[in-house]
This record gives structure tokens, C-alpha cells and sequence, in this order.
């Protein structure tokens, strides 16, 4: 099957690969639309390793997918050839520990597309767990249904923040993962949602949206807007959606007595994090690993027209161009918030 | 003071009467401006009593108020005279055990606005504490701002129900609360609320929100309707707002396996509850009386356009035809959803 | 294999039976030690059925049980032959919905030992997933490994519950499952556990230990002595461990304004429950269900020594008394809190 | 009145001063009996200030205290003269934003005996706030009345670690807190707990405790021994009560997957923490500030035998050698957990 792969560090090729294609009982077979490009295939592309994680053999790149099932396991009774899906990537062992507890995105078991030694799906066919498979509503598109994956992450950010109704927010970092933190705390029950960038292009990308108001800290301290838009109280939930170590300079700052921080970014560097000030404003400190139990929701609030996932999609391109794709992914333009790649039926 | 007065049941009278008028170091003085009318004050006209609430003296009705601070106590730093504020109703005893733990809406010492033997606000000025005071953001109407009371019905609702991001929600009973509560679980973080009423009128006002859907009961069960939106599994999150016995007939088939019940209207018949059938999905069952803690995140929903009350302003009386807009509120019009009353300057 | 059957109403036989004996890969294989008789055991003997569950075919008995793993399955690689082990007697569908989101025991899919038309484990082995069996500690003995179950239910009521450290509880019941919740309750937190019932025998069980008050209802409204040792506070959770709808009479009395009510206990006869009451208090209300992710903390406690159940074993028969002991569990007495069977190696 | 004085930097003195003494309506007026020394306490005698609180005017120490009502205002109901009492050093405005929250620890407006410019209560005779102040059941000592306040800390941490009835506990430090947060989280619901400290004198203490499981970090790493009895899953709740940066090292390790921490202890230095690590196992942190709605619960778990706290006062001294005993207190025996001073009626 002719996939999109990694062969080592900086070398990509569209080639024939032998894929593991075996469907089982409970298995579906989906014929991919569309894979939207994530941080991490760059990554794995650029540097090829993400810590502990190396690319070792040629691996198939691509997580964000979308798809048309085309075949189901004898035991799948929720879908039919023709339905068009789109897939939760990780796929954990339903009996070890953390599946049980229902927290099975911390299972130490995932297998999850695109990280070693796991393909991904950048190629035409997949065969996928019908559990960890989504029935796209009619009025989701492909280009959407690839979205859900990394919206997934501000909704398992926006669920563990435990969103009040009517919760200010405030979000460091407005890249894709911190717009996707903003729309997702916005409809989970926030009221507004300050975003904090350096990076102009990016805010205005983010301010279009109803009820985010964005801060650009190349001119204004973060803690200064925070602090002028809620009358010195703070904000109830700060969300760290830039990676970035210099964020926890003041993040506490940001945060109201007895408010919470939830950590969605990897900073690369250390980090020095003030507990004395956590301490004094007794903050409850959150994290977010991948997620779990939100694609359907994800999907609900899409279908509703509550979230709009369509105007971040920069730019799509063939499958035949699909290294042209990672090379712009590469590049970083600060206008880029989604690149996807359409494979053809 | 010129006031709106039920003297005892029947019989309501526009007339002058003493009222305390003192200043503590810690309350603000407000002109009214707008006060809407509540099903319990047009109860304690017709009924002279809501349970062991009783009429014993003339009592100036309303609860639902927004005004402007006219005077301030020596130790208020947060208001000044013209803020435009709206009001909660009820008073605790700051030092009481369950103020203490933040429910201070279950104060059995609470103060509460048209309750016996305290007085109501359809006057032309009141004196109220500092702390339950909120000043209204600028694009907040007084019409919005007198809606906030019984909108906080719905927001200590969608609170108490622990809405989790993209949860769908039923809603039984689209009457004034009704509709409260379906706007307070969208804003919450609901992707979507279904909601049911025998009333056509009352749905056809409820669905013209987005993402509210309207069931007429009268033609299709409640549960079919929920089956079908949720392809068998049932609502995450059921709300109890009709206040009729019968919605305890089937409001286990509503809910999903481990889902919620939130019970908000006040049944005056015996309800029959089906505690194995809840037991068999352990179901988690609150209820919800009044509110704590959620007029500020009230205003910030309507202030941000999330939430838009404006259309539930059924119509608005001059202070003069206060008594006629009562006679109207016991008529029970269906498209009635709120009546206000304003009071000149 | 021979076992301990209900052949139909009324009809109990020990004898050869022909069970499924199929090791699958994940599976275990246990020599059955220990089993104790639950009330449903006796209710599928005395009435051949429990509401739908009916017993239209011989069915083993048996759902509480301990023993020793004698093989394991090829890809088992937490146990090994020898393993002194108990089990939950729950198997759901790892990939449900419910099981996804760790409520598994509300997974429609389960299946439960001894409920039609699944068999039970009164006979010499069994085989069960590994996931859902459990190692006994060193010094957790077999009678008290067949006791884990029971007290799983306990421990899933505390665990709802969301005891807060130091609450004061009030369980409506004395009898097993009203013990075992105060035991967990307790264990789980609770300062002070008052228990209610008729029986002078059961509360004399229940008040050995330290912690637990018994409340003789015959001679004290529960609701006074509540009101006494809560200085008129309430208690902050009730569990309702009768199962009788006339608990349910002032059962809001006994919780405290805010407090919750955990319901576990399945009513036969139709409950009137007092939902404006709840209102005024808004109560949480808590279902409890079998038991998820217990087992592993039940067995914790046990082996902490912090939860004795060694007392409540009231008598033990051999297998091949296995009916008498059915016969003295349908008679009833005060005094047995649960009866166990040991299977002979 | 007779009090023992911090004068300034290194300086004690055991002088009269003049203190406010004005008994409120709602207030009640106590002779102290006995007051514990607090590291705070001493921190003010030999550092002269905590962070940005400065002993610039003497200052009366002590904050951990019980003592006997004397005398009540005009509106206090629930005490009488001869009430033996303990009390809550923090008093907030009720009024405020956190106090309406339930959070008064963290309202900024509290008022905290023994914080400068607040005077402690190392002295005879003390008015409070009928709200803050908590009757003694009769089985509880004066001394014990005085370790509420310590154990309170414990209580909060124990509370804001949200235990699940069962869990496994590992707490960093040995020291009076670390001891504290052991016992409260024993109580309240863990199984057991492993405690961690290089010394060999404060791990014997804490030892001999059932439940408590001593681990000398000076010979094994505490990550060892947490796998070691966790089966290599890691603790439930892992408490940081050591104040040390360096515990920060592996504390992450400590943790299951889904795991929570819980920093009670103020660290001095900077703290570098393993943001990716903490995401990877998606961890909840909370913080512990002080205490709020605690004394009561602690109380009742100290009145129910629950908790034991008389072995942790390792010497009493009376009034006049109260400077002898802030001098034993600042040279740091490691087999002192808590001194306490006696006031004369």
C-alpha cells in the first residue's frame, strides 16, 4: 500500500509499504479521506525521535484521520460499510488497570498511530477497533471529522479543568493546540476566553472567534490583561497550551484564589514552578495526557455548530503532494493553523 | 414608600407604606429601575401562602429586581453612586455553618426578598448589602439585569449537574424555568438540550434558541424523542423543571447509564420514584435550591453573548399598571414567559 | 463437575452438571475454596427469580466465592499457579460504552454469575478473565477473600458517597449489606457511623465495632438520634441499606442541608419519595450498583487490618451440606450475617 | 495581660502588653489553657519575618490554642461560660468573594493570629469570633484541643487529595506535618500509608501508628519502596509535606497513573517540576493553604478514637518557662514533634 513515510531523520517518501491488514471480529476497515498534519509527524520527520520515542524503521506518518468504512469485523454491529467515521488513534488494552478505571489514555499498553514502533495512516486503508471508531453526523465534513483528533485535546483539557458554567478562561499560547484549548473551554461552559501569543497572525486568527479576546504579550503582560478584564480577581482556569518554559514565570499571576492551571503543553526546557504561590492561592494544578471519552462530544459539539473547526484549516493538498505538505508544515507560517492532506478513493 | 402590596390573598394594593430604610456600613442604597414578576409572587396573591410561607402581614412583592446605587455605606469601596447593578434576593448569616462551606443558599437563617415576613422590591428604593449586590457590565440591560434572578435558577442547575463538555441534556418542562435551565446547560458546556412541554407556544419560544430542540409530549413521549437523538444510550444530563409529579413517570428512560438527574421544579403532588430502575443505571440525583455563588457568572454569559434573555421579556408594565400586570401573570398566558415591571426615576 | 443447583423454585440439587471449561488466553483457572450465600442466591431458590433475571434453566448457584489459581491462560502474566485469588463475579465488554468510561458495572453487556442464564461457581473450579481476578494478600484468609464481594458493595456506597474526612454517617439497615456499608464507610473516611434497624440481635453485631452506634428504631425515631449526636446538624450522608420503601419515610430529616443521600438498598414495594423536602436541603442523591474498580481497594482495607470481616462469618458448611446451608440462609435468623460453603480441594 | 512577646529578631520576652480586648456581640471571650509551638512561631522569633510578613512591632506568638469560654456577646447562642473550646487562628471577611466561596483560607482579607501585625495568643485571655471557635466533646483534652490546629493542615490536605475509600498514600516527611497529613489521610480513607524521611528518630514516631509504614530515604529511595508495595503502580496520593525542593527529584514517580500530588509543604528554594512527566501520567496536583471547614471534622475524628494525637505532644511546659521552650523548639530535637505551653487560670 502506498503510504506517506518516515524512512529516518529528514527523509520522507511516498512509497509501497506492507501494512498489517488483518481485520478482525470487532474490527473496521476504513478507507482514508483525510489525515490533517500534526506538530508531531513534523517531528518525528524533522528530528526523528520525540524523547524516548525514535524512529528506527521506516514508519508511516499521520494520525488525524477521516475515513469511509469499508468493511466490518463479524462482531460490529454500530456500522456499516459507507459510514463515514473518524478514528481515536490510541487504542489501549480494555482490560489492564487504567482502561478499567476509565482513564485508558494513561494506559501504559496504547498503541497509538504514528508513534514508534506504530504506523500511522497516512495511506489509503486502515484497519481500526470499531470501539475507538466515530460515525461522522452528515453535517460534519472529512476536513472536520480529521479535526476531531487534535480538538480532542482541548476537550480533554476543558473536561479536566472541570469548567464552572460561566468560568473565565486564560490561555497561554494561541497555536493550534492553544485555539483548539479556547473553542474547547469556550463551549464547555466558559464565558470568555483570553488568549495570549506573541505571534500577531495567530491572535487574529484566534479573535475572529466569538467570546476570545485576544492578548498579544509582545506589548502587554499577560497578567496585566488578566487582571484589568476580571477586576483583579484572576482567572478561574488558566490553561498552559504553549510548551513554552518562560510561560511559568507568572502563571500563577494569572490565576484566581483557589483557581486552576491546566497543563496541555510539553516544555521542552526545565521548569522552575513557584510553590509557595501556587500554595498561597491553594491553586488545583491539572494535566492532560492525550484523552479519553471525548471524541463523541467532540463530535456532538461540532454537529451542534457550537464549535467551528472549519476556518483552521489552512490549506489542504493531494496525496501526491503530501511532502510538499510536511516540508510547509516544516516551515511553521505563523498563518498555518491545520494543514490536511485528501487521499484519493 | 409607594409599593407594590399583597395585602392578603386576592388582594393586591398599590399604596405607601414603611419600609426599613437604614444604611449599615456595608449596604448599598439602589433606585429600582425594573423588577420582573415570579410565579411564587403571583402565588402568594392568589394563594396567600406557598407552603409554610404564609401572608400574615401586607408584604411588598418581588424578588426579580436591577436599579442604580444611589448611596453607599462607609465601608462599600467596590460600588459608587449610578453603578447599575442587579440584586440577589437572599441574605445569609455570613457566619453561619453552611455559609462557612460556600452553600450559603441553604442557610436556614437566610433573608429572602417577597418571602414572609420579608419584604419584596417592587418599590422605588432599597437598601441591600454590599456583597450581594452586582454591578451590571454596560451592554447589560436593566430588563437583562432583572432577568438574572431567575436565571441563576438555571446556572445553580446546570452547576449542581457537573456538566461535562459536550454532555446532551433533557429538560422537562419548557415554562419560564424550563427555558432558564436549557440556556444555562447550552452555555455550560451541553452541545445540545432537548426539551419537552405539552405547550406549543412554550416550544416554539424555546426552540427558536440555537441548539435547543422542542419535543411536544402531547404527540411523542419524551423518552422516544430522547432514544431517538441519542441513538438508544440515552441524556447525560436530565433536568427535572416541569414541577409535575407525572415527569417522575418515565424520567429514569430519559437518562443514560451512570447519568444525572437534576430536580428543579417543585412537585406539589406525591412523587413516586422508581428506585430500583435508578439503582439498576446508578444514576447520580441533585436538586437545586435557588442559587449560591452564580450571579456574577450569570452577568458574564449575558455580558458576553452567550446567553441572550432579551426575548423572554414577554411585555413591560409601568409602575402604575403594576396590579394589571399581576392580573396578567395569573392568567397564565402560554407565550407569557416573563412580565416586568418598571418604576420611574 | 458437580455443583450446587436451583433446578427450578423451590428445587435445589447437588449434582453433576456439564459448565463451560474453555481457558481462553486472558483467562485464569481457579479451584474454588470458599463461598458464601447472598440474599439473591436464596431469593433465586425461594422465588425463582429477581424481577426479570428468571430461572428458566438449572443454574448454579454461588457469585461470592475465593480459591486458587490451578492455570493460566497463555498471555496471563500477573498470576501464576498457586495464587490464592478472589474474583469479581462481573465480567462487562471492555470496549462498551460504559466500560470506556470505567462505570463498568452499568455496561448492559455484563454478565454476572448465579443471574440467569449465567451460572455460578458453587462447584469445584472455574474459569474467569484475569483481569477480574484479584490476589489475596498473605494474610487475607479465603473466608475472608468470599467476603470481598459483599463488601465491594460497601465500598462502592463510600466510594459514591464522596465521604469528605470526617463525616458523619447514618446507614438505614443493619443487616449484611447495611454492615458492610458502615464498614466502608468507616474505613472510607467517615468519623462516626450511626446504624439503624429493628433487630436488637444485628445492631448488636454491628455496634462491636468501634466507630458504630446502633440505633434501636423500635424505640427511637432514627431521626431523633440523629438530630442528638449532630447537635441538630443532620448527618452528612445516609445510606439507605434497608431496601424497604418505608425508610424512605424521613429519610430527608436525617441529612444535613447539602448532605447526600446514597440509595442501596432495592425497595420492593413502590417508593413515595419527597422531593421538595430534598429541595429545600438540596440533598445529592447517590445510586449504587454492583461495584467498579473495588475489588483491589476492598482487599487494601482488609489487609491493612483497618476493615475486620472475620466476625460477620456466622458459620460455615462443607459442600456437601451445601442445601442445609441454603435451607438456615432461607430461614433467616437475626444472628447470620453471611453463611459460607467450603469446597474441598 | 502577661504574653510571651517576640520583640524582634532573636528576642523573646515574657511581658505585660496592652491587647484588644472589646467583646463583640457575636464573639466570645476565652482563657487560654494551652498553646502549641508552631515552626511559624519559631520562625518569627529567630528570622524576624516569613516571606514578606515582618515582625515590625512586638508581637505576641502562638496560634495552635484551647482554652475555656469566660464570656459570650449579646447574639451568641450555641456557647456558654465553662465551654471548654478550641479554636481557628484565621478569620476571614464573610463577606468576601472566597468566604462566599467556601474558601475563606485563601480570602487575602483574613486575619491570622500570630501574623504580623496580628497578635497570637500566648497570653490569658483572648477575644474571637463565636464562628471560628469549636467545643470540645468531653473525651478530648485541652492539649488535644491545641493540636487541632496542626492536624487541621493534615485535614485540608487529606480533603483537597479527594481519597477514594482505599487508596494508598506515600507522604514525603516525617516531620509534625508530614505526621499530620499521615494520620488525616489514614482516617479519611486510605488503606495505608508509607512515609518517607532520612530521620530515623521521626520515622520511630510516626511507625507506630498502624497503617503508617516508615521508609529511611537515607538507605532506599522512596520510589523504590512506593513500587515495591504498590506492585509498581505507584501510590493513589502522593503528599509533599517536607518543604524540600529535592523532593520534587522523583516525586512524580511516587504516583500511579492518574495519580494525584498534594503540596502541602513550602519549599524554600526554587523547585524545578517535571511538567512532561506529570502530563505523561496525567496527574492531578493540589495545593494545601491552611484549612477551611476542618476543625469540626478533625475534632470528630480525634473525639471517635480515629485519630490519636496525645502521643505527638512531647513536652509541656508551664507559662513562666515559655521562652525555655521556644529555645528547645528552635534547637530542633528530632524526637519533638510538638511542644506545648500551659497558661495558670
Amino acid at each position: 500500500m502506498r503510504a506517506l513515510i518516515v524512512e529516518r531523520k529528514n527523509v520522507l517518501s511516498l512509497r509501497d509499504i506492507d501494512l498489517p491488514d488483518t481485520l478482525g471480529p470487532r474490527d473496521v476497515r476504513i478507507a482514508i479521506d483525510t489525515v490533517g498534519i500534526c506538530a508531531s509527524d513534523v517531528h518525528y520527520y524533522t528530528h526523528g525521535r520525540i524523547g524516548s520515542y525514535v524512529v528506527n524503521e521506516p514508519m508511516v506518518l499521520g494520525h488525524e484521520a477521516a475515513g469511509t468504512i469499508t468493511e466490518i469485523g463479524a462482531e460490529v454491529h454500530n456500522f456499516a460499510p459507507g459510514d463515514r467515521v473518524c478514528m481515536e488513534p490510541g487504542v489501549p488494552d480494555g482490560n489492564s488497570r487504567a482502561a478499567k478505571l476509565g482513564i485508558y489514555n494513561v494506559d501504559p499498553a496504547v498503541r497509538f498511530w504514528a508513534t514508534p514502533p506504530v504506523h500511522g495512516v497516512l495511506t489509503a486503508s486502515v484497519v481500526h477497533p470499531a470501539a475507538y471508531t466515530y460515525k461522522l453526523p452528515d453535517n460534519v465534513s472529512f476536513a472536520e471529522g480529521a479535526m476531531i483528533e487534535p480538538f480532542a485535546i482541548g476537550m480533554q483539557a476543558a473536561t479536566r479543568a472541570r469548567i464552572v458554567p460561566g468560568d473565565v478562561a486564560a490561555v497561554i499560547g494561541a497555536g493550534t493546540i492553544g485555539i483548539m484549548v479556547a473553542l474547547a473551554a469556550l463551549a464547555g461552559g466558559c464565558s470568555r476566553v483570553l488568549i495570549a501569543d506573541f505571534s500577531a497572525e495567530k491572535l487574529t486568527i484566534a479573535g475572529r472567534y466569538s467570546g476570545i479576546t485576544p492578548v498579544n504579550i509582545a506589548t502587554e503582560p499577560f497578567r496585566a490583561a488578566v487582571a484589568r478584564e476580571t477586576a483583579g480577581w484572576g482567572a478561574d482556569v488558566v490553561f498552559e497550551a504553549s510548551g513554552s518554559a518562560k510561560a511559568y514565570g507568572d502563571i500563577i499571576d494569572l490565576a484566581r484564589p483557589g483557581g486552576a492551571l491546566v497543563l496541555v503543553g510539553l516544555p521542552v526546557d526545565p521548569v522552575t514552578f513557584a510553590v509557595p504561590e501556587a500554595i498561597a492561592k491553594e491553586l488545583r494544578i491539572e494535566t492532560v495526557f492525550r484523552y479519553a471519552n471525548v471524541f463523541d462530544r467532540a463530535l456532538a459539539l461540532v454537529a451542534a455548530g457550537k464549535v467551528d473547526l472549519k476556518p483552521l484549516v489552512s490549506a489542504t493538498f493531494p496525496f501526491e503532494d503530501a511532502i510538499a505538505a510536511f516540508e510547509r508544515a516544516a516551515a511553521g507560517r505563523p498563518t498555518d493553523i491545520k494543514l490536511q492532506i485528501r487521499i484519493p478513493a
